[in-house]
């Protein structure tokens, strides 16, 4: 899967591909490549139980200490495959409507938690073992859904949806139907789920439904 | 929280109660209790990795060997702890209308999710770990999905919904945010978030959101 597929998904370059011809930032960068290949490897193959610094050293080929002295343990390891995966050019498609952009983005996200193995998979269990991993994937993901608020906005721009809608709380509603069948309910897949939660979202965003409801009388706030 | 307002989440008896004054069953059965109430306790307050057979039996002041005769193993005992949660008369409250209804189910799930500690959090991280624990929390919510059904079957009768409305769709979506910001999104919880999602998934409903939509053209299904 190529870094321009990842959406809120999260997954490094193909292994299988071809080396790029030339890679930026040296020896250094190369190592790291190697490394988070290694955990991400490692993780989809035997599991958290089985990700250790020296497993990972010895399947990158590089000596122990350089990982020990780099990432220090498996939460940094962990933390480093997310934010590398966060470090890139993603973008949300551009369809011309709302529920095309929302179906778009839950292919993407169907994908990468239906492919085997799944490394998204891997690593959302693995950030209820590490706080560091539960940190990173945190951070991973308020960055990608900050990246789709742009579908919104384009969405307001062309009156599909009333200004003041909540991009957050739509996003959410849109993509949240996958993760919960998928990693929690663990119902098979379904190819009809992507296109059925996009849209759904996009009618009640349409109708109104994600924009500040009024307060609510008689609850006394503090 | 009392079984009757257990929902989709998962709790025992408060532990705090008083015992009441007759029990069914008899002695195993008050053995089962103190065993999966120990199972609780164990895991909310030392995590997975210290849930050990020979823990929960000392905590439950019973035999090691009566716990590995009938429970087997962690995964026999967390199984235990979903399949008794779920034999309970639960069932969703009828307020009138179906924002009403999904609301009222949002705020019973929000609650599972935000006490502290948190079972039902507890469990579904579990579920990373334990196969057994995984499958008994499937069919866990499998049958509580299925109980809620009768939330869509009234607005379908009341005539909020179209005929033809997949209730496990519209159920999902309208509890699939809460569970997808706080347990894998690890947002701080939102007092409006219950209301919000349940309305929009009644929104969604009712311009005919999860009715099945026609077969989509040009795929050539297999």
């Amino acid at each position: 899967m190529a870094p321009s597929e990842e959406a809120i998904g999260i997954s490094g370059p193909d292994p299988t591909a071809p080396a790029p011809a030339r890679r930026p930032g040296g020896r250094s960068a190369r190592v790291r490549e190697r490394v988070l290949a290694a955990v991400r490897a490692q993780l989809v193959e035997c599991g958290y139980d089985e990700l250790t610094v020296d497993a990972v050293a010895a399947r990158a080929g590089v000596h122990r200490t350089t990982v020990y002295r780099r990432w220090r343990d498996v939460g940094g390891l962990l933390a480093d495959v997310l934010d590398a995966a966060g470090d890139d050019e993603w973008r949300p498609r551009d369809t011309g409507d709302l529920a095309g952009d929302l179906t778009a983005l839950n292919q993407e996200v169907h994908a990468a938690l239906t492919e085997r193995p799944s490394v998204t998979t891997a690593l959302i269990a693995a950030s209820f073992r590490s706080a560091q991993a539960a940190d990173a994937l945190r951070r991973f993901w308020e960055d990608r859904y900050a990246r789709c608020e742009t579908v919104v906005r384009r969405a307001v721009r062309r009156g599909e949806v009333p200004a003041g809608t909540d991009a957050r709380a739509l996003l959410v509603a849109a993509t949240a139907p996958l993760y919960h069948r998928l990693v929690l309910l663990r119902i098979p897949p379904d190819p009809r789920l992507p296109g059925r939660a996009a849209r759904a979202a996009a009618v009640a965003a349409a109708a109104g439904a994600f924009t500040e409801p009024p307060a609510e009388t008689g609850t006394g706030s503090p």
